[in-house]
């Protein structure tokens, strides 16, 4: 793989326009600097926000783009700056890769809110070349943003805690919602919320899957082990479970009315939303003003709550539900992903596939 | 006054019909039960609640209804079982009268969002008989839902204070928002945002005063001790001071957007809402996830924080600034405040005033 002191040629599958179709695409990673790891990907989660990025979905994307943000890998070599990772290590990267530094979130363990983050794919690197994510055979990636991953633990199940997961841990934990006994529900049956019924139910929550119909009832119950499913049109059911909810994890990723869910909430409780969802939300003041309630939201965690997360569902046991694919069915994983039909995230085997599509 | 034995003949003034428009009224207070506190009225502040309320702008109102809930008063006599009060204390009482004691609020001094509280008027009491507010001669309170009035306060400072001081107080307190140094916005400037300038103040905080016009920028500066003056439509400004405020008091009670609001947040701002309002306020969710704020709202607050309210007003020397008028001015008093025509609460001088109106 080469020395420090040489640019690399790898392939990653990139998309070319806002098709959002991945083929193989040849490019150079940067020399491996003083503070760099570089990592020979093992495996990519594939996430609701790829299918965003690869179709232009917000405006922002450029193309060639190689996306993924949930990456295990080997560590093949590090820059002499490098003490907390040496070759051979098993590591992950997130969807960030860098950041100021200097701001007060970054001062705090809360880079992810740096007002000048460097995205892992669609965005430009200090070096001002365009930044490529994890479907691919390699990263370059600044220490600081590079976590082991535990020992024993799988690589295709840890993908995901990457980003699916963080997502949940880290507000749990920032909100002070870690305590076994408190009463949990999760809006929406994705990637983001099964990670949700996972976490909580191995910190000891009291979990509530709820959902707009009866068809994930048995998946909720029986397969992810939560303690109880709703169904938010069954009036008589939601109002039974009125004022009983410590926070709501929202995971919706559309449009859709917030008094239900507020009305759940007991006092202090907090709805968190995840969804990123330009259609304005709506509420009422006394609905959260009459129980002191916090409509909030979160957005990935800190490297910190990644490296903790992932200690955590080591020591819980805790795995992920995957599709394991191979590189050459990204495209209909894709596919598939964008309708929902996935139990519950893909993992592309990077590693074991033929990246240069041949 | 008569024993704790008698059922007490009183006059107060109250609203007949939705007109609102207040008269002398005879009715009986209870009997002082063991519990009870007597209190001979020497004061109370005007709320714009008051206004909903004996309007029937709720829909939920109960006539002859007399209102007033910032009441400062002499205790005249107690029951038998009260040990925190002796006649001739100066006291104060509040929205609230009553509250179940048992749910998990009541235990955990949050009575203020207990699903069965009493208010002070326009409720029915557990005797089954209304409770009717402090433009009366007296009142019979249970102990439990009177404070202290700290000694050298004058009694037409403290009412204010009962409701429009501690609806500040407590959302900074239980939001563990009290440490000097931080930097806070208050939106609206009537009874309760002046309120929140001068606590906010005391606290040591740097407070911006955010109007829709220019009108208020001395009386923020030169009078209230603002440290700024912002001008919601002023984008240039306003995106001055984006990221930069630890929260927000919202006391603006009619409908609003909040996106310009929650730009001035910093990671982990609050967006504290303190107006009721039944027209829906909007957001779009990346406004909260990105910088983890939270939209929040709170409601008066508990006995306790009464208490230690009081008590940091009287160390901080801080007093409200009122408009002292006689019960007989009450009906303007009513009319000039549905206006904002008033500098910032106005005080019944019950004790010196003519309650039978003659």
């Amino acid at each position: 793989m080469g020395s420090t002191q040489t640019e690399k040629t790898i392939i990653g599958w990139a998309a070319r326009d806002s098709s959002g179709v991945l083929s193989p695409y040849k490019y150079t990673v940067r020399n491996t600097g003083p503070e760099d790891v570089y990592i020979k990907v093992i495996c990519c989660g594939v996430c609701h926000t790829d299918i965003h990025q690869v179709k232009n979905d917000l405006g922002m994307s450029h193309y060639p783009m190689v996306p993924g943000h949930e990456v295990v890998g080997e560590v093949v070599e590090v820059g002499s700056q490098v003490t907390k990772f040496k070759a051979g290590d098993i590591v992950g990267a997130g969807c960030i890769v860098g950041s100021c530094r200097n701001c007060n979130p970054c001062k705090s363990d809360n880079e992810q809110y740096c007002n000048r983050k460097i995205w892992s794919y669609n965005d430009v690197y200090t070096d001002k070349k365009p930044t490529q994510g994890g479907f691919a055979e390699a990263m370059v990636v600044d220490q600081k943003f590079v976590v082991h991953i535990p020992e024993g633990m799988v690589p295709e199940q840890a993908a995901p805690l990457l980003c699916a997961g963080v997502t949940v841990y880290s507000p749990l934990n920032h909100f002070g919602l870690t305590q076994s006994g408190l009463k949990g529900a999760i809006l929406g049956l994705g990637g983001v919320g099964h990670m949700g019924v996972k976490i909580a139910k191995a910190m000891g929550h009291h979990v509530t899957v709820v959902s707009s119909s009866d068809k994930k009832r048995e998946e909720a119950l029986d397969h992810l082990g939560a303690d109880n499913y709703l169904v938010s049109s069954d009036t008589e059911k939601m109002q039974e479970n009125f004022d009983s909810f410590d926070y709501i994890i929202d995971t919706i990723p559309v449009f859709h009315p917030l008094e239900p869910y507020l009305s759940l909430l007991k006092l202090d409780g907090k709805l968190i939303l995840m969804g990123v969802i330009n259609t304005p939300l709506q509420f009422v003041s006394p609905m959260v003003m009459l129980g002191r309630k916090s409509i909030t939201g979160s957005f990935i965690g800190s490297m910190k709550e990644t490296e903790e997360m992932l200690e955590f569902c080591k020591e819980k046991n805790l795995t992920s539900t995957i599709e394991i694919v191979k590189m050459d069915y990204v495209n209909k994983a894709l596919e598939r992903l964008e309708k929902n039909d996935v139990r519950y995230r893909f993992v592309v085997d990077v590693a074991g596939s033929k990246l240069d599509g041949q």
